[in-house]
């Protein structure tokens, strides 16, 4: 009965890279979970949400992400 | 001083539903919060704040759940 | 696909009260969520999770809540 | 490493205003934190996400806000 | 900068296997976060916290999990 | 009606320290919603909950935070 809630900056994600994340995490999360029964035994007891965050909500040391601070992170 | 917090599904309930769902969920918690005094002791101090999620965003079993799912359950 | 969170000052509850307030408010909500199909067909996809927070741990207008403040509440 | 997280109305706050909140609260938190070092060490390690709601979605003792209660609690 | 929040069962975890939940769901966040630069650039940005949940304060369809109906779900 | 959450690592705050971090950081919150009336307006309408997270359950870059890493942070 996991319960997975992912916080990511809004936009970064296409919905396939959302529907891979669901389902990569809430895979590996079920397998521990489930051990040592096979993950299907919990797989479908187990939910992923994830909750997109505009840029300018999203406040890291005190101030707003932007997408430059991003792409400095991504390419730095 | 309950806090409640419930997600849903976007689109799958109007205002009005909202807003019963919003009074009955708190007077329910507010009364079992308050015994043996009555619920109207607690009931202003009781928050319940709706989250509506995406279906792309709300993943079950590891697949994100769309309305033909939701739709197969409803009716099934 | 509901998920309930409800977050609630520790010790007020007893094991038997919690298990009501996950009764009645998971039914209210999947009976509103349901509609206009019975509250059976979302009930076993709704969830509800209780998070018992210390006195201390809880402000309120920037105090944090004690005993005495509950008492006065309930009593008032 | 604390993660603040602000659920406020949506459309009470600016941009600007969204910014100065992140800022101030997290750097209150870092300060606090960092004891009795000084806020800068944790200041990078503190994250803070605001969380904007719409008044449909909140309700206070079973109500959900309108633009009229706040009003009335501001001038009040 | 994703944040990530897992609720599970109280006890069903050991430590080990909680510190294996953190390095593969935040991994496998941060790979698809961060495409197509590695995930090296977003990993040490990505939060994971655990939260455990007392068995009677997590409800499933209005009744509260107990050991007895995980165990038959994982033997099922 | 802000609601404030703030997670930090258990054990590292006194409870004269969270009572301080609830009253200035609900302060500074009710301050910036309140304007242009004063705080005094918003603040009864503020809450704030301090969760308390174990090392082993807050990983950052897929490890488990340890007092060890924490002290390095706090005087390096």
């Amino acid at each position: 009965m996991p319960f997975i809630n992912i916080k990511v900056l809004k936009g970064t994600l296409s919905a396939e890279e959302k529907q891979e994340m669901i389902l990569r995490v809430t895979e590996a999360v079920a397998e521990i979970e489930a051990r040592p029964s096979p993950k299907e035994k919990i797989l479908p007891h187990s939910w992923c949400v994830i909750e997109e965050v505009d840029f300018e909500n999203w406040g890291i040391g005190g101030n707003a992400v932007t997408p430059e601070m991003l792409k400095a992170i991504l390419e730095g």
